[in-house]
C-alpha cells in the first residue's frame, strides 16, 4: 500500500520530519511517500497561509493519483484543501486534525489541543465544529510557538507544549491531549510518558486511519459532492491544474 | 467609497454582470470595482474551483487594498478565501452568501437557498453552519443548472428557479428565497414578483452591507486571526503572493 | 427614505440622544423620525420592563407604519416586540442587538457583548440564541451601570465600560466589542479608537442595515408568521391597538 | 393551595373551559382562580396578539400575587409574558407549552405537536428551541383551525385534530402527542383513547406541576434575572403597573 | 397510588434514607415502596457501577410492575436503565437528574449541579445533553465527596456542598442549584435556608412528577422504542429476566 | 496483538460469524478472540436487551483483560457497555457504531445508517448525538429485519437492505452506508458493489481502529471518568463482577 504524506508548506526539512514520524508508525506493508507542495508558503500560520496549502495539497493529491497513491495525509492542523482533495482522489484523504480528533475520540471522554500560534485557534474551532467534536474538544490552547520554531534545538518550545498540556488538562477537566501541529509529531511519545494521559499527533493517527480504510477496500465517495471536479479549462497560473 | 466586487472566477462576462448588478445598488457616492482573478476556474461548482477560487480571491484583494478599495465583497456563493480576504484587508469583506443569509433572516423568521448543482449543496451546508444560520435556513435546494448556463438566454433556468422556489416555500414552510448563485443577481426582481416573499441575491445585498459597514467608519478586525498575514517568502508560483 | 427609530422607553432625554445618534450615521436622503411610546418604562433593564416595551414598540410602528415610514428600528438591546413589529409592517424592522451582532460577525470571529445591568446578561443571551450567533458571541459581560446613568455626566459609567470591553477581549478571546445598550451609542467612536478593535453600537447599524434592505427593494415577508396579524378587536386599554 | 390559571386571552368562554380542565385535574387541597386580562385580545394566534398577552399576563401574575396565589399556570401554548410573570412571583409559575414539553419528554423519546393556525407554528418552534426540546420535538403541525372554533359544536375541529396527530405521529415516528393549544384541554382524553398514545394537554400538566413545586415549598429564583422588577414610575397607560 | 422508588445501589440504609425523603414529599395518597436491586455495587460512582445498577433497576421495576406499582423512580442521579425501565413499565419512570433538570428549569433561567466525585460529572454531562438542558445547565461542581460518606456525621461534607453552591453560583452565573446525587435529599432544604436560591433534590422532585403524571392518566409511551420488550429467552445468570 | 471482539448477545453463530469477519480484515499479526458474555439476551433490539448486554460486555472485557487482550471491539451497533468496558481496560475500546460513524466520515459528507428493527433507531439516534455525527448522519432507517433472520438464508433481508440503502441515498441526499447491526458484517462487500458507494461494517471498522491505535502506543485514557473502577463489593449475583 502507498500512503502519500502531503506537508502542505514548502519547507523541506519539515516534510522529511513528517516523513520519519509516518514511517515510523506504518505497517510493513506501507510505503510513505512525504511529498510537499511546488509552491506556497514555508510554514501555515494563518488563513491565507492555508488558501495556498489548500492549492498546494490539491496538487499533490492529484500527482499522487497519478503515481497510484492508494491514499493520501494531509499534515498540516488545519486540513487544507481537504474536500478539494477527496474530490480528486478515489483513496481516502485523511487530514491530520480530524484524524487526532477521532483518535482522541475513542479514547477519552474530553480532550484539550495544545497548538502553536494563538493566532491559529480559531482555525482549530472551525474545524471542531465542522467535524463534530464541539462536545468532546474542551479546550484549544495556543502556545506562541512558531511552527518553525519546532524545529530548533535552542528552543524551549518542548517545555511550554508540556506546560501548557498540564494546564490543560486540569482547567479543561481533559483526559487527552492532541498535538496541534504536524511539526510536533516528534514530541508525542515523550509527552505522553510525562503526562500520563494519550497524548494524540494527527500524523501518525492520519497514517493509521488511512491504512485500515484502505486495507477495508473503502475509499472517498464519487457520490454527491466528492465527485471527481467537473472538467474546466483553469486560466492563468492555474492552467496546469484544470481538472481534465 | 470604492468597493471591489471579486467574481471569483474567470468569466469575464459574469464578472461584468456582477458589476452590474452592483451598480445598480450602489449608493451615488459608491464606485464598483468588478474584477476577477488573474488565474483560476471558469466558474465554481466544487470544492477543487473553490480551493482556486479563494486563492484567486486574495489575488485580488491585495490588488484592491493596495487600489485603495474601501471595502470587498466576494461575488461567489461559496464565499471562497473570505478569511484569507479578511487577513489581507483593513476594511470589511463581505461574502455574497454570507450577506444573503443576513439580510433574509432580518425579513423572514425562515428561508430557503435555490442554488445550481446540486453537488453544490454541502458547501452552501457548511456555510450556513460556519455562519450560525442552520435554524434559520429551511432547506438547500439543487437545480441542476450550470452556473454558466445562467447567461444562455436560450437555457429555461428562470423557470426551473421559479418552480423550485415555489416548491421550497410550500415544503420548508419558508417565508423567503435566497439565490444560491451570484450569477443569479439580474433574476432577482423579477422572482420577487412572481413569488411575493423577499427574494435576496447577496451581490446586491454584500454591496449594501459593505456600503453601510464603511460608512460607520467599521473595518475588519486586526485582532487576532484577522491580524495582517505575517510575512513570509511564499514558494514557486506563490512567490508574487508572498505576505510582505 | 424615512427611517422610525424607535426608543422602547419613555425617557424623552434617550430618545433624542438616540435620534441623534441615527442621524449621525444616516445617509443624505434619509429622514430619521425618532419617537417613543406613549406609555410603558422609562427604562429597560429586565423581563417585565421589557414586556411593556414590547406592546410601545408595536404601537409607535402602527403609528410609524400609518405615517409612511420605510423602515423601523427598535432602539433597545432587548429588541423587545421585534416580531410583532414585523407583523404590522411591510418595510423592514431592525432591532439594535440583531444588528449590532450581524455587523460584528461580519467584522470578527468572535466578539463579546458588554452591556449595563448583570441582570439583563440572560435576557442578551436568549438573544444570542434566537438568531443564531451563540458560537460568534463569546461572551456577554454585565457593568451594573443603569441605562440612565449612561446620561450623567458625573458617572465614571465611560471608564467602566472600557474597563471590561479590555477585560472581556482578553478574557473571550474576542476581535470586536458590541455594546449592549442603546444608550451607549455615543461612547462607541471613543471606545473604538482607544480599544483599537471594531466597536459596534446597534442604532448606528440598525440604521444601516435598514437603509441597505429598503434601497433593495426588501421588505419583512409577508407569508407566514410575519403576515399582517389577524383582524380582532382587543378589550380594555388594548382596545386602541386592535388589529383592523 | 392556591393556583391561579390565567387565560391570556380576554374569551370569558375560554377562561371558563381552562378553569374545568385545571380543576379537573387539581388535588383535593387545591382550589383554582381561573382569571383573563382585563385587556388584549380574544385569541392569541400570531406575535402581536402575544405581546398584549404578555402584558395581560403580566397584570394578572401582579393581581394574583397581591391576592395570594401560590403559583401561576399560563394557559396559553405561546408562553406569553413568562420571564415577566417570574420577576413578578415569588411562586412558581409554569407556561402551558413548557409544561407540555416537559411532560411529554418523560412519556416518550420523541413527540409532535399539533397546533392551531400554521402561523403560529413558528412560535412553538422558538419555544422548543428556548426550552432546549429541539431535539425531543420531532415536528410542529398547524390544523388551521382558529382557537374559537374550537369551542364550535359544529366544527369538524376534533376530527381534523385526530388526523393530524395519526399522521403525525407516523412521519415524525413520534410517541406521544402534545396539544399545542390550550383550548384544546377538553380533546385530550378522547385524543389519547384513539390514539392509543400519551395525549398531553399543557393545562392539566402546568397545574399537576406547579402543585408539585410548591408543595416541595419551591419557588421561582429570586437571584439573578428573576429578581423583583427593579421600582420604577412607567407612563401612560401602563402606569398602573409600575413595579412598586 | 402507588410510587416504587428504586435506590439502585444495594445499601440498604441508603434506601432508607430515600424512601424517608420520598415519603416526605408525597401526597397523602400516595404509597412509597421504597427498594433496591437483589444485587450490585453499594453505591454508583462511575460508569462499571452504573451498568449494573441499569439492570438492577430493571429487575426492580419488573418486579415493581407485577406488584402494581403505578409509577417508577430511578434515584440514582445517573438516571441507570431508565430507557429500559420505560420498556417494562406501564406507568411513568422518573430519573432523579432528569426530575431535578426539568424542575429546575422552570424555576431559573441557569441551574448548577453540585454532584459527589469529580469522575462522575462526565456522567451528569452526558445526561444534560441527552435530555436537553445543555443551556440551562450552567456548570456541574465534583466535591469529591464519596457516595456513602454523605452518611458519615463526622464528615463535613455539608460544608463542602454549601461552599461549592455558593462557588458555583457565582462562577456560573446560576440562580438554582440541582443537587447531583440521590444521597443529598436531606440536605436540601437546610441548603435552600442558606443559599437563597431554590435547591433541588431529585428524588423529591421525582416523586411530584410521577404524582402529577400518574394522576393526569399519563403512563409511558408503548408507541415505539418504549414497547415492551421482544419475548425472549435470556441466558445464564440474566434468564429470571427474560422478557416474557 | 490480540484483539478481543465481543458479540454482546449470546447467539454462538452470531459471535462466530463476526469473528470470521472481524478475521477477514485483520492484519497478519493480529489474533481475533471473538468472545460473548455468559448471560444475556440472544439478540439485542431494544434497551431492556441492551441493559443486559452492557453488563455481558463489561464481563468480556474484564476477562479479555486478564487474558492480555491488546483491545477490545463491541459487535453490536447500540455500543452497549462502552464506557465501563473502557473503565475497565488499558488498551483501546471500539464500539462498532462509533467505529462505523467515524470511518463513514471520513469517506463522505453525509452519510445514512440502515438498520433492522424500527424501534432499534432511536437507540441509534441517540448514539449520533452522543458522539457527535448528528449533522454528518443524514438518516438512520430500520428495516424491520429481525437481528436473527439475518442468517436465515430463506429470509429476503439482503434485498431489503439494499432498498432501503437505495432510497435512503436519495432521500437524505447522502453519500456512504452505514450498516447498523454487527450481524451484517457478511453483506458489506457485495451492498458496495451495487450501491456503488462506500458501505462500512462497523465489525471491520472497529477492527482496524483498535489495531490503528495499538500500533500508536495509544490506549484508553486513565484519567478521570475512564479511570478504572473504585474497588468495590458487589451484591448478589454480580458479587463476581466486583472491582478489585
Amino acid at each position: 500500500m502507498k500512503i502519500q504524506v502531503i506537508n502542505p508548506n514548502t519547507t523541506a526539512a519539515m516534510t522529511a520530519k513528517i516523513g520519519e514520524a509516518a514511517r515510523a508508525v506504518a505497517a510493513p506493508g506501507t510505503a510513505i511517500d512525504a511529498v510537499q507542495p511546488s509552491f506556497g508558503a514555508p510554514s501555515i500560520e494563518g488563513h491565507h497561509d492555508d488558501v495556498w496549502a489548500a492549492a498546494g495539497v490539491a496538487e499533490q493529491v492529484r500527482a499522487g493519483e497519478a503515481a497510484g497513491a492508494d491514499a493520501h495525509v494531509i499534515a498540516c492542523f488545519g486540513d487544507p484543501g481537504l474536500h478539494a482533495a477527496r474530490e480528486l482522489s478515489r483513496g481516502p484523504v485523511i487530514g491530520v486534525a480530524e484524524a487526532a480528533f477521532h483518535c482522541a475520540s475513542m479514547l477519552a471522554t474530553g480532550f484539550s489541543v495544545v497548538t502553536t500560534l494563538t493566532r491559529t485557534v480559531v482555525i482549530a474551532e472551525h474545524l471542531v465544529l465542522h467535524y463534530g467534536f464541539e462536545r468532546r474538544c474542551r479546550g484549544i490552547h495556543g502556545t506562541d510557538i512558531a511552527v518553525l520554531e519546532l524545529d530548533d534545538p535552542a528552543s524551549d518550545a518542548y517545555a511550554r507544549i508540556l506546560a501548557s498540556s498540564r494546564e490543560a488538562l486540569i482547567h479543561d477537566r481533559s483526559s487527552a491531549i492532541v498535538l496541534g501541529c504536524a511539526g510536533m509529531a516528534d514530541l508525542c511519545r515523550r509527552l505522553q510518558g510525562e503526562l500520563g494521559v494519550p497524548v494524540i499527533d494527527g500524523v501518525a493517527a492520519g497514517v493509521k486511519l488511512a491504512e485500515g480504510l484502505v486495507s477495508l477496500g473503502l475509499g472517498t465517495s464519487k457520490r454527491g459532492d466528492y465527485a471527481s471536479p467537473l472538467p474546466k479549462v483553469y486560466a492563468g497560473l492555474a492552467a496546469p491544474y484544470s481538472p481534465a
